[in-house]
């Protein structure tokens, strides 16, 4: 099974495939033939009316030390047996392409592209699995979040998962992505240092054990922390942990601030409300009760109902592994390559209708009436076209195409920036505080309609007439040459 | 919010109720006593009857680089205000406790103690969340992995999901704990350098879009590539796809090996039993058909119901990510604390029975029945009992308990081995392959009822009379405890 190299880089963390492929298109030649792929998903997660993107700090990153090392290309010779010649051309390799994103924290669809590459076609294809392993988690986590965080409304939700995220990356990637979508605050410390995403978090069920005196335990934490929230579940919840937490706050008095107490099991509906009864009658009005326990946008809701006491959702497991769905299914998608000097657009089929691809090198743009700001859709038109200088759009319900509207006093916001140019970053990335703050405006634009958690609207993307006929055109190509080759 | 730092280390990978706490401890001068934590997890996962620990490995990296760097003591010291003299203590803190566990690819079941820490109590608080983080995704992986395995059967099952894990981590240890499940090849080939897992992989549509035409683009990959697997459904899986494998198979000749054909959309079971006969029609009976697209244990099964004429099977999203429970729920409880230098157990009581935590120095045994060579359960005893010395051990239905049986002629089987010692690494860490060969021979311990998919018995697990009795004690003991604080 060859050596076990001491070093790690992400130069193979790719797909074989795309490696194969790359070694075909240098065998023949054509691999510095201009490519492009677009990156995108085709349905929401969750039911979810609308996605949050994320990932494009990370993807930034990778692209900028895309290269393999020594060991690399020692493992390929080894291993996979690839010539001399192609191990050179690959140890020498760097991204030098052009990428256009959308920013993260925009508002994304099924069928937009998120992303679009335009590199040699072995580096875009090498590329493709870092991509999608990056963009499908984090977009997946921070739409989640934005679902959650719909639910939870002007209360506080703070991010607790890293013991079930799944492995170290996405502990501290998913709470970065739960910040864009609207969370406030995260239990992960290395998270807080990476990221500048402030840093919650009180006492657990072992510091109560320590003391074996769940008492004597909260007397010893309010000694070392100002701030005090304490959990009240270790033993049991109202004839223990509230009156005990009510008990060390009393005797401290002004050496502490009594932030909170912390459910972590039981019937949280019950328990809040009792014991913000207890709280109450014992004068303190302004402590806070912080929830947990596999909660989601379902539970907090139900809780919600029943008139839970609960000013502190913490969210973990059902968050940090998108839970109900823990997979986005972004592709990345060839659209248009050079041959003989020429751009020529592709196409993939599939017999699902969903599934076949959209040709050519495009622009995405948000339809925003003017009237009221609310947007009307998205617009998907090929590189050459301004929408803006349209009179009036015909805009499609996204399933019922027979159902239309023509827009006409709009805003078209073309949603890619320029994030590499031949291989330069031209992007300055914002810090994540901004990013949340502009998921919050983004969604301003959205009709309540599509920002509700259950059977939301469905938001329309179209494609311009020249992007439609471009794609029927190859499409009817391929069938001729299907047909062609049958003979 | 803070400078943002330039480097990252593990050290704050830890949830901050874990620093808090250290703190506490710190304050109070019992952070260097002596504790115990149990790792487990209570309910095995999909509704499977075994698990497969899988993890160790990067615990052990984990712990063998615990430490805070500079710039991790410069955020506490900015962000949280802890005083110097805790943060100079915490800088200088490496592990150096005592692990035993078991050891990767061991069966595991719920309220079984996986791992055992032995360490000060600050170092064995400050660790707990990376241990959960990593145990609870590769065992979740390794066991989904074993369950597909067991319907994939004596056939070929690859693990083809980094573009749907969820991020970087989650991919390469994922599919080594897939590897450690029974899977015979990834397509990461990060994982196969990092592990020495064997690498797969053949071609995406693009290869077929690049060149425009199907034809071309198989007679290209062929003349780059020995060994061909050609991926057919680009734009006609039966009318283009496969004729175009087998002209150029037949073109190329003996230039080749045609390995297979890939189908990765459509209906596989239809699909697979026509392009069987076309294959064979063309004289190619020993090319292999693989399939891919969203695959999982139900799927395979029913293609195989239906006859589908499949010999590899290609597993991504529902494999990598554990997609119908994306999250086990293991648990890490102190169980054990040294106080005023002596030890004393620890329980920790809740409104749910099942997690209420079992106290004291614990050892696990597997009860193996020497006349047939099968397990007849695992056994929880107090660290000085010796159950092998015992003539005969009652062993109890784990949920109907007055179904019971009586266990003679056995083997007592220590699962757990020494891993660090006082910090030093006491374990030699066993190739990945080795792990998997374990995997093997642990499963035919086990009758077929418990490891068919579908409604499995459901195996013993019991204590010892005397663990039983110190629980209960504790719990009595709790109980009482609460009783005489209402007063």
């Amino acid at each position: 099974m060859g050596t076990i190299f001491e070093d790690d880089s992400l130069g193979l963390h790719t797909d074989l495939y795309q490696i194969n492929m790359a070694f075909t298109y240098w065998q023949d030649g054509i691999h510095e033939n201009k490519a492009v792929f677009d990156l995108f998903f085709r349905k929401l997660p969750f039911g979810n009316g609308y996605g949050i993107f994320a990932g494009l700090e990370r993807v930034i990153e990778y692209l900028q030390g895309f290269s393999f090392t020594e060991s690399d290309i020692q493992f390929l010779r080894e291993t996979l047996n690839y010539p001399e010649e192609f191990l050179a051309y690959l140890s020498e390799l760097r991204f030098t392409g052009t990428v256009n994103c959308m920013e993260e924290g925009e508002l994304v669809f099924g069928n937009v592209p998120i992303l679009r590459v335009e590199a040699s076609l072995a580096e875009a294809q090498l590329i493709e699995t870092a991509l999608l392993n990056i963009v499908n988690y984090q977009t997946l986590i921070a739409t989640k979040a934005a679902r959650i965080k719909e639910v939870v409304g002007d209360e506080v939700a703070m991010e607790y998962g890293s013991r079930r995220a799944q492995e170290l990356d996405a502990a501290i990637w998913g709470t970065r992505a739960a910040f864009i979508g609207g969370f406030q605050a995260t239990s992960n410390v290395r998270a807080g240092k990476k990221f500048g995403i402030p840093v919650a978090g009180t006492h657990a069920h072992a510091l109560v054990q320590a003391y074996g005196d769940e008492y004597k335990a909260f007397h010893k934490y309010a000694e070392s922390h100002t701030d005090c929230v304490f959990l009240v579940d270790t033993y049991n919840t109202l004839r223990s942990g509230v009156p005990n937490a009510i008990k060390v706050a009393k005797e401290l008095g002004d050496k502490i601030r009594f932030k909170g107490i912390r459910l972590d099991s039981g019937d949280l509906a019950y328990l809040s409300k009792e014991a913000r009864k207890m709280l109450d009658d014992a004068g303190f009005t302004e402590t806070k009760i912080i929830a947990s326990n596999d909660l989601d946008e379902y539970t907090i809701m139900n809780l919600k109902a029943q008139g839970a006491k609960i000013d502190i959702w913490g969210i973990g497991t059902k968050l940090i592994t998108g839970y109900d769905q823990p997979a986005l299914g972004a592709v990345y998608k060839l659209v248009s390559i050079e041959r003989d000097g020429e751009m020529t657009d592709t196409i993939k089929i599939s017999a699902n209708p969903e599934k076949v691809s959209t040709p050519g090198l495009k622009k995405v743009y948000r339809i925003i009436n003017k009237a009221n700001d609310k947007s009307e859709g998205d617009y998907i038109a090929l590189d050459y076209e301004d929408p803006q200088q349209e009179e009036r759009l015909k805009m499609f319900h996204p399933v019922h195409t027979y159902i239309s509207k023509f827009v006409t006093n709009f805003e078209a916001k073309e949603l890619h920036v320029q994030v590499f140019s031949n291989g330069e970053l031209t992007y300055q990335k914002p810090e994540v505080e901004k990013i949340q703050q502009k998921v919050k405006a983004n969604l301003s634009l959205l009709w309540d309609e599509y920002r509700r958690a259950l059977n939301p609207e469905e938001y329309p993307v179209d494609l311009s007439p020249a992007c439609w006929e471009n794609k029927m055109n190859h499409i009817a190509a391929i069938k001729e040459k299907v047909k062609q080759n049958e003979k």
